[in-house]
């Protein structure tokens, strides 16, 4: 690792939480004495290299184990890749898009990575998908594959919680299916880039209620970071804090024969190699 | 109109704006001693109902014709609903919807009523929708049709300018085509609801080049708006300064034989009756 390799993480309530960081004992230490949030410039090669300049030691230790949020600020979108894995695409029945899907997740959806995620009314399709989160540093439009990964922060794990029937059969347009109140736990913290040796080869896992349903590799990503980041930017800009959640691989109830789609009190865990895991109950809405 | 109707705005340079009103004589007056921006807990009937009790006439009036930006700050999600005018339906060559279409539009789009419209590059389809923009004045999750307008705080134009190959020929889902910079001109001011006799008998209009394109009424709207905004809240939580767009009415570049998309040059102006004007020229990104 280089010396802004960082775990950066947002905690406390919700919708009051302060920046921190995991220092190399696994301490929760207070950032909100040198920045008022992970956000905006803050996530700025500059910004990170100032953070990644102070002696974790000097900074308060913080006690006990408080919630964490969202482990980024002031995110103006989530954009997620669909069928962006070979072999998830295949147990979808889909064929291998020629270019990515994308869609947009609405940002009421963002929560902590270890918050109860809702069943919405009358939802009888819920999914999950562990996924390969990428945090914008720098604003980004018409970057090329080249210099895109300048523009990347770091990654996070994301849970791309989905509604299959609000997604598949309500019209045709996703957004529907994938913004409901905690489809989008994010988090436990933001590695910074250069604390990723490879993004192209993190294994990644999904249980539900201890049982395995997901195993992947961010090796059959069909589309990388780099050509999504950059991708994106032809379409529209890309803010600071925005989130670019990469797509999931094999294991999601609705590639089951037949689908065993989530239920309230089952109990989600997923991690990625090197980010970090998550836990979420599902609870009614 | 009711004592609380009044035309809100924010001006002045674009991030920098300033909320304003403008009072019956058409001035501009700074509301920035008031309020800190046009936003949040300001859109609720009870801040409506404080800006409504103040005096115009005590407030600065504001010199020249500065920008307007978009009329309303802290947006966390546009939402745009598709084909939702029986007549536009059938321009497209689509089947009336069945219940709501809904797709994202990024918030970089957002800009102001008479900001310049950028033509992406490798764009070839580049059209234009003028819709009823509806503002989201106070949290509403599951809120029913007859409670829906009292989530309402008002009404505004929308230019839902769109690219038509990124839309439709770019993997199906729809926001590659929505959301580019500027393709949000929102404005030039925020009706509040109780000004608004009826929303569903509003003539609107756009020209290209002082030709008339689009003629429509809400009146032809398939879903109302109690009924959008009850739909969209059983998939998402709406917040303060959320923005819908219900859909546009007939007359778009894509229906025309053979269509007519804008070209770099071409002038936009469009309005909606007591809703006001916008007026956008097409430049290159």
């Amino acid at each position: 690792m280089r010396k802004d390799a960082m775990k950066l993480v947002r905690y406390g309530p919700a919708g009051q939480e302060k920046p921190g960081m995991i220092d190399a004992d696994g301490q929760l230490r207070d950032l909100s004495g040198q920045v008022a949030d992970i956000s905006g410039e803050v996530l700025s090669d500059a910004g990170i290299a100032r953070l990644a300049a102070l002696d974790p030691a000097s900074l308060p230790a913080v006690d006990g184990s408080p919630r964490f949020g969202p482990c980024v600020g002031q995110t103006s979108k989530i954009l997620c890749i669909g069928l962006n894995y070979s072999d998830h695409a295949a147990e979808t029945g889909a064929e291998p898009p020629t270019e990515p899907i994308v869609f947009a997740k609405a940002l009421n959806a963002l929560c902590g990575p270890n918050d109860d995620v809702e069943m919405p009314r009358n939802s009888q399709a819920l999914d999950w998908e562990v996924e390969l989160a990428v945090v914008i540093g720098t604003k980004a439009k018409y970057v090329s594959e080249a210099d895109a990964m300048n523009h990347v922060a770091g990654f996070a794990v994301m849970n791309d919680v989905s509604e299959r029937d609000f997604q598949t059969k309500r019209q045709g347009q996703w957004t529907k299916g994938k913004s409901h109140d905690t489809f989008g736990p994010l988090g436990p913290w933001l590695v910074t880039r250069d604390a990723v040796a490879d993004p192209h080869n993190l294994s990644m896992w999904l249980d539900v209620n201890g049982e395995r349903r997901q195993t992947g590799n961010t090796s059959t990503l069909i589309f990388n970071v780099p050509h999504v980041v950059s991708y994106l930017s032809q379409f529209m800009t890309l803010m600071p804090g925005d989130v670019i959640s990469t797509g999931t691989p094999p294991g999601v109830a609705m590639g089951m024969k037949p689908p065993q789609y989530l239920k309230v009190g089952d109990v989600m865990t997923l991690g990625i190699e090197g980010l970090g895991e998550q836990k979420q109950t599902v609870i009614a809405a």
